[in-house]
């Protein structure tokens, strides 16, 4: 939670009661899908991400991860946690059989398109959202 | 397999197997998480949508609705049948409890850009992929 709300585009957001949080937490946790995981560093935890492995017909019916929810603690930013992380997301997916990996990342993140794009990712799409 | 193939993008990476497409097909069926979706117009099938619905921690634990493989026959384009689909799909997801609808595609396909502008989405992201 202090992960999600210490963050330019959380702040927000983000609430104060965690039993949404929990609540969540244990839909994802219960899902066979879906991989929620910390960093952890000298027991605390300093990052955190999401992984989706998604079921797909297209490129012959490729299995896709898609990474979601990406935060290091500002205090521990540039250090490498987060390429360390989704290097780890990456090996994941891999060992799953997925063919593709994905994200999407706010177009005011500049210095997260510098971080995928240096983690050999491509700024191949268009992200749309819509709020609902 | 025909709607899938018969893309400017997809004609170089789908086959002409059915059965890895079948057996992926069963996977998406069976997961109650996805929806996977066709639009029937006399008895054709003009069109196909995969929807994934993925919890999160974000958002006080919000669920999103992903939207993927949205294709159109390309001789049934120009008729209304895929703001039809999405409009549908969007529809599916507030009815799950979703508070937000979310999909990328290609930078090449401006026609799709504007199709999703009109629909109401907003091109607030970047999307990354990295083929394994």
């Amino acid at each position: 939670m202090a992960l999600l709300a210490d963050d330019d585009l959380g702040r927000g957001r983000e609430g104060t009661d965690p039993a949404p949080y929990r609540a969540a937490f244990a839909t994802i946790d219960a899902d066979p899908n879906q991989i929620f995981c910390v960093a952890d560093r000298d027991g605390e935890i300093v990052g955190m991400q999401q992984i989706t492995f998604i079921p797909g017909l297209s490129r012959k019916g490729a299995w896709r991860g898609m990474i979601e929810a990406v935060r290091v603690a500002r205090h521990r930013r540039n250090e490498g946690i987060g390429g360390r992380m989704i290097e780890w997301a990456i090996a994941e997916c891999r060992s799953r059989g997925c063919s593709l990996v994905q994200l999407t990342s706010d177009r005011t993140r500049e210095e997260a398109h510098r971080f995928y794009d240096r983690l050999g990712f491509t700024a191949s799409h268009v992200g749309y959202k819509m709020t609902l």
